[in-house]
């Protein structure tokens, strides 16, 4: 996890190297170390501070990065006022990569704040909240969905990450999606059923960071008393057993998925299914910073889109014929693509303008830290 | 890498354990404790050493553990010259299961002995060779493959792996495939051209492991006024360039593939192209140990099948409807679908009779001792 | 390396833990947490926040932090204001103690702030400070001393640390100690002699600690253009050769000394060559902030207080007798007596009201954060 | 630990490097590659095989190792058949210190030999050995020496290695000494009191390790059944509680003492307490191989020798004047003076011909695998 003050910097050097410095002649840096240690993952853009040196950085204070924000805001308002239009048409891509980008580590700063509370004793809270009424939950039932040659990936014009193409064909077999993520209360009955010490439900790599790292239940809760309770970013409040579960690494996904004697969905079912639905749902324009319950009462399919991101179990790869872009950007998507899991959707902490059904998100299959979630699919 | 006793009792362990167990009443072990020192992996038998610790057990000797194989060889004798039809039918997947279990076994002996021998300055040599005469290598061409949907997957009564199932649909884009495998000159020309320097040909990752590790060329080359040699099961010798590349992983034989303008194959696209191939080739039996300089003439894909297992870009992942078996022996295969990549065809280590063109073997993307190679694809 | 935040609050937390909860009915403090997080070490106190989990503490913030300083120091006033004698007199030696354990912290504070700055890329400046002149420095003379038995450890009625008693006699053979500490310009001869790179120099684990950390010349040193620079509170500045060396670890020290076909003194040695010298030199109240070049003009030892700690040959252990305080106290100085050497005099960081001539400060054999610096003996 | 066949190779490896290869002329070693497997640490000598990798030679075979001893031993005995007087003379010492080290690694065999067997699920037996029948033990006495300045250190013709002198003057205030080893009985009542789970016993590095390494108990035993069993080279046994307490560290040892309300005696102590006692007790001639229940019925202190090396509160330093012989030799015992602490006595596992009472061998505070045990002193 990186402090706030990083990321604040971090997206707008994205902006200052990928676009100021591309298109201003002898463009001189205010702070050219910054490019050292503002730089994430580029290995094209040079060398990099440590991921893990980031929290130890005292300088730039975050006065000092509000500078940096402001004097790169003021020369970008400046270029877009006097660019002409055709030059504008070639760096609007990466003006608008940048700004998805920005809102990428909008959902980060929340997700890692989010940990650093939940490390300190103190147990600080980001923002209060009401706690919830009570409230009931959708039953749990199946959308069946016949096979066949289908097609999945981004196509049109509107931006996209390149990870999202080409639109191609696959073949997907007969399956059913669960109409709902996976709650709480289903999620505990894994836990009180020994779910965490029976290796028969979990993969090899599963069991062995289970041990390694302790795992007893999903990151943030906690049991006192035979209560449950769990840390939000409103503080440390009781389980809400109607709530989606959230917080789960894949591989505990995956292992609660074998207890239910179900499994995740491929990335394909699962875009197959969301495919026209409307992009709407508990996003980070909710405020509430936490996945709801689920009291629709709908028909098919729900909370698809928003809440809690979905564990599929596809690996991340490459869709056939996809190319990284060339240069720096290229290494934006593309080289992750081995030892990452995708995730569908979007969660309470994803801006709303942010999330496409075609998204494909991706983490290691230990993540935790992110608002993840499940739903389960079957044949 | 596990010392070769070890293998030697463990494949016995497997039979006594899945067949003998369960098929004589009151069975008494005369090593109870073996059971925990020749366990591999399986949770659902009981505790077991670490797989570290195999190379300080000092005892059980060399000679105990013959012994135990002698034991265990003639319990099973008797029970086969004594068993009914009925029982035999019901047990005999296990038994050939324990065969192929000890094949996969003879195949690791081999590349564990490799590499104990290659870490020790005195650079035994496990089995002399008469060195090669001069040869010639096929030139590259490329074969092409129509879309469509296919079928891949085993299917019918002879024995397979579980994971080689369900047979099942696949759509795949039109493809090409290169008729034989990469060779060292090829691979040391990516070398020369500082491909081990150079991030932008590697996966994130893989560029990690490269900088953690230090590669700098495939395991076992080494290098010394100029020369390249290499380490054999024949002691070191000056590297052959007509040979297959071997011992690389699979980021390395992911970096060589965008350095070469092209890709890794996924399984399905190379199990299409092996589909109806004869099972013949450089394997176990020919008692080289090591990959032949492609010598032959010959119009079409050549070396499908033995030399070297060839990575794809495929991670190791359940088929449409794949069930592992119940209890331990469903441990075999299905728990490990998570941070693995498939290789196809088989090596110069693998016993002929062990391979099918059908064949999922899997490691992880770092693994180089293994005779791992590539075979370039594209669209 | 903690942050100042952290120093500040902790050696507030001594006050409020060893003086206000004892002495105060009831006592109720303000934030309960922040025993945890606090505690620097005192096992007798409960449990405690991992030492580099420190730097993670985004909350409480620095004017919180100021606020509980002000609220514990009003109460310590409250309490002064109106505590009887006979009370004072009994609570005396812990008020007195914790005096002096903050100003050990004020010399951390420092510390630890040029660890943090030398590590920022920036390499901020925390006080700026005018170039010096140029100057020469004394030469290398050796003051020699007799043997038998001598006292050594403190006595009388000041405040000392319990491990610098109880006094007793040792037996010391006749020695020679270097008149100064040593020079830059003496270390970088042994630096450009090749000193890193020839073990026959170095203890085993001192060989050790320079391979597996890379130690080519002491912390904070930087080779630019074959200019030697390096990191000061001020910033970066040329290697002034006549300075007394600094940031050197107990093995760098050690294996210049053997170099120097000397040794380093043992902190009884040191002892009796220090006693009865007034207490003066370049402390922390100079603002100087770093060692000073040595243009003295006198006879006999110079520098022994202030400037450098003076790395001994000795470990650090029990004088005879020594017996630590009950309770929590005791954990201050006596559970450290194991794996760390014993360095003597104060360094520029050090107030000058905090050292005496007996008073043992001791560090791990490869700390160099410190300003620890050298002094030749021999017999 | 390491196995048997390189301290094999390693003791015969130091004869040929350090004699044979000095006085004939031009050399020849049959197996030039030996110089690098079965060199310990020796830096002038070149490079060596990692320590931890030892374990994973499977070649030289045991029976090459053989023939490598034969080969150096008849080498040796031409040579010493033909040497001159002035010769020998020059390269006696360096002869003497060849079987001196030789001794040394006998020990090392057997207790390195224990550690392997003890970590083997099998639990293997190296020597079978009759349970001995009940025995008493002698009651604690304390003995009481008075103040002064003493002499230590060797003195005379007869081989001693290079740290046991100068001999030279020590001030030893009064103290007191136990007359006998503490036994196991006495360390199950500061287990059973909780001695592992309290913190203000145990030196700060000391609690680190024991919470690291887990340490319940010393090393070896085992409890079942609130029975408590200890491995030995005769196999698991039941613990006899009148033998001396073994296999613990410094930091158990230190803990125990504090815990006694006594301490650990200075080396200079136990030297003056052990001058001039007849060199008998539990050696390797014995056979036991194990610390002896102490019946014996004598006044003043018993077991100073044999059974068990006692731990000493003092670090591993240099004696005054110490100057190591020059060349590889020199890297011998002075390059280990740091992080050590000091052993008294020799063990049940040492040669009777190896000790003296100024024999000083040293650990780290971590090692319990040697035979090493507690005698209390106080003041």
């Amino acid at each position: 996890a990186s402090p706030v003050k990083w990321h604040m910097a971090h997206t707008t050097w994205f902006f200052e190297t990928f676009l100021l410095k591309a298109v201003i002649p002898d463009y001189q840096p205010r702070f050219p170390q910054y490019n050292y240690l503002f730089n994430s993952y580029y290995n094209t853009i040079g060398e990099r501070i440590a991921r893990d040196k980031r929290g130890l950085l005292s300088r730039p204070s975050i006065s000092e990065v509000w500078r940096y924000r402001q004097e790169i805001d003021a020369r970008m308002e400046d270029w877009l006022a006097n660019v002409d239009e055709a030059t504008l048409a070639q760096y609007a891509p990466i003006l608008v990569l940048g700004l998805n980008h920005e809102q990428q580590h909008q959902e980060l700063i929340l997700t890692d704040l989010k940990h650093a509370f939940a490390s300190n004793p103190l147990r600080p809270i980001y923002r209060d909240r009401e706690p919830d009424q009570s409230s009931t939950v959708t039953p749990l039932t199946w959308s069946r969905f016949g096979a066949g040659v289908r097609e999945i990936g981004h196509h049109g014009d509107a931006f996209a990450f390149d990870n999202e193409g080409p639109r191609h064909s696959v073949y997907v077999q007969a399956f059913e999606l669960a109409n709902r993520p996976t709650t709480n209360r289903e999620y505990l009955a894994f836990v009180n059923d020994g779910g965490y010490d029976r290796p028969e439900f979990w993969l090899s790599d599963g069991w062995a960071a289970r041990k390694r790292l302790g795992w007893t239940s999903p990151l943030y809760w906690e049991r006192a008393n035979d209560e449950w309770s769990t840390m939000t970013l409103a503080g440390m409040i009781p389980l809400h057993l109607d709530e989606p579960v959230t917080h789960v690494s894949f591989y505990e996904a995956d292992a609660f998925a074998r207890w239910s004697d179900a499994r995740l969905s491929t990335e394909a079912e699962w875009e197959i299914a969301a495919t026209d639905r409307p992009i709407a749902g508990n996003f980070l324009e909710s405020g509430r910073y936490h996945p709801a319950p689920m009291s629709l009462d709908e028909d098919g399919l729900i909370q698809m889109l928003g809440d809690v991101w979905e564990w599929t179990m596809s690996p991340y790869s490459a869709y056939p014929g996809y190319k990284p872009a060339a240069g720096a950007l290229g290494e934006y998507n593309g080289k992750f693509m081995c030892n990452q899991m995708i995730l569908r959707g979007g969660s309470c902490a994803t801006p709303l303008s942010h999330i496409r059904t075609t998204y494909r998100n991706f983490f290691g299959p230990e993540a935790r830290w992110q608002f993840s979630g499940i739903r389960l699919a079957r044949f």
